[in-house]
């Protein structure tokens, strides 16, 4: 049987060996993955995808790991894929600690996967993209994708998913006014963790002025309600409501022509970062052939060849 | 007299009036501007470029402030530029409150200047660059550049500056496990803000603490010495020791060639930044172009034209 088959059939050896494949880097095998992928798209599954997102310290993995038990033990089948974005200096993963995940990661209806970023353009993970293609494939009924609180993979990711969530933590209202503006105009809804124990009552306050200030925010433009959840991961509270959360969201989604929408809005972030990618990679190569970058620099620093001139040269070599 | 020679006089309108010639998008305004930029690589000046970033909350601003008024009290002539992120949905700014420079804008030795970022690939702020070469020619002896805390901006931030800090609030030492490693890694110092009042002690503590996470990070690399220095703004305690830092770190880079490499990196990534600025430009035409996108989208849905296929028609408009 071939491997599409094999994942249309739900079956994990397949899936977990399809993954790889669309992970390589060697030549044939992403032909293969190319192969594959296209005719997986042909063959959707009807998964919803959601976009887990916040900063270190909130009990985003607590909540990914209670959040998903709970719905493993409804009955669903879930795919978590977390996207690891790799240091841009060293190379070295931040994550990397997956066996948090160890519980659910025992599960038969779970299929969890962590990809490495490629360090490109914009950080994006190609595996990842792929990878939830699979899952929705192979009959998964939701895929988690989680990012770590950086900036420029919660925009990646927001552009993944059908639903995309901010976890914070209780006190965390200071982060509403200034860098997480960005992520908050894309999320969905907001899961205020740890209402529990000593906390319970300042993630309840925490939950009130984040519905303020997005009630005060969505009033400038045009207001999609987000909804802000609170709950407890490690005693597993608030989560038929965050369930409900999403099914509400999708269901409304899909009879507004949103939930199509963001769909086709993620074929075309795809095909962008596709082509990004392959010119970065053909940037990379021109300019860095041969000292030909150093030369330039010397140049420029030498009066011999302005800035501008020397960038012209190297739009020149590549473009059209 | 010519604007550079105006410049290159310290003038201060001047200066402003370049500013806004880098920062415009007419094309008559670039193509001086870029005539512009290229004289004034050629007649640099000696001042110490300086980044700062933090998250909202550790006191960035009135730190930024406090250090500001401190050196121009030595008699220094400082400029300050802060890169002004624009949200991807809204192209609305975060920052934008720039009133809270009041008291040091009162000075004639100082310039500040708030560029917003063209939300092109990668997010970089094109005009913070050129600000930068303008300030240095004029004959500044500091330029600060300011970056709020979102991964991305500080990755171009570091790569504008001769150093680079990293302000952070007591009990902020959670951040080094996750979020913050890309950015430690870029830091060449960690000022440790709020040591006054009940902060005191926490602040203190926390500056031990990032000691200590540095110094074992710093063990398994070639191991370039990051400083860690307490300071109050309010209280605008510590700022000699900030300033001595950076001249130690200003002249040891410089024997040892770090300074020069910095620098010419610098205009290595300012030239790869320009060529993934025009070429994205590029992109968004050819894929903009009487719906292609759109059309490439329908056609990949319904199975009339693989993913990659497209991807590939579009990389073939483009690249030679």
């Amino acid at each position: 049987m071939s491997l599409l088959k094999k994942i249309l059939k739900g079956e994990r050896a397949a899936i977990a060996k399809a993954i790889t494949l669309v992970e390589s880097s060697i030549l044939k095998d992403q032909k293969e993955s190319k192969q594959l992928i296209s005719e997986l798209i042909l063959n959707p599954g009807h998964s919803v995808r959601i976009g887990f997102s916040g900063s270190p310290g909130v009990g985003k993995s607590t909540f990914i790991e209670s959040f998903g038990s709970y719905l493993v033990s409804k009955g669903y089948k879930l795919g978590i894929l977390a996207i690891d974005p790799s240091s841009q200096l060293t190379g070295g993963s931040i994550l990397g600690d997956k066996t948090r995940m160890n519980e659910i990661s025992k599960n038969e209806n779970t299929f969890i996967r962590s990809t490495p970023s490629r360090g490109s353009l914009g950080g994006v993970s190609i595996g990842t993209r792929e990878a939830a293609i699979i899952l929705d494939s192979a009959g998964y009924d939701y895929i988690f994708i989680e990012t770590v609180g950086v900036g420029q993979s919660e925009t990646m990711a927001a552009n993944l998913v059908d639903i995309f969530s901010l976890i914070v933590g209780p006190g965390s209202g200071d982060e509403l006014q200034g860098i997480k503006k960005g992520i908050t105009e894309y999320a969905d809804i907001f899961i205020v963790n740890k209402a529990d124990g000593d906390l319970k009552i300042q993630a309840s306050k925490t939950a009130s002025d984040y519905q303020s200030s997005l009630n005060y925010l969505s009033k400038s433009k045009d207001s999609i309600e987000k909804k802000v959840l609170l709950v407890s991961s490690i005693e597993q509270t608030g989560m038929n409501n965050v369930t409900n959360t999403i099914e509400e969201i999708i269901s409304s989604n899909r009879k507004t022509g949103l939930f199509e929408k963001r769909r086709s809005n993620q074929l075309a972030y795809w095909i962008k970062e596709e082509v990004k990618n392959h010119i970065q990679q053909k940037v990379d190569i021109v300019i860095g052939k041969n000292g030909e970058l150093e030369q330039m620099i010397s140049k420029v620093l030498s009066g011999e060849d302005t800035l501008y001139n020397s960038i012209d040269q190297v739009l020149k070599k590549i473009l059209k």
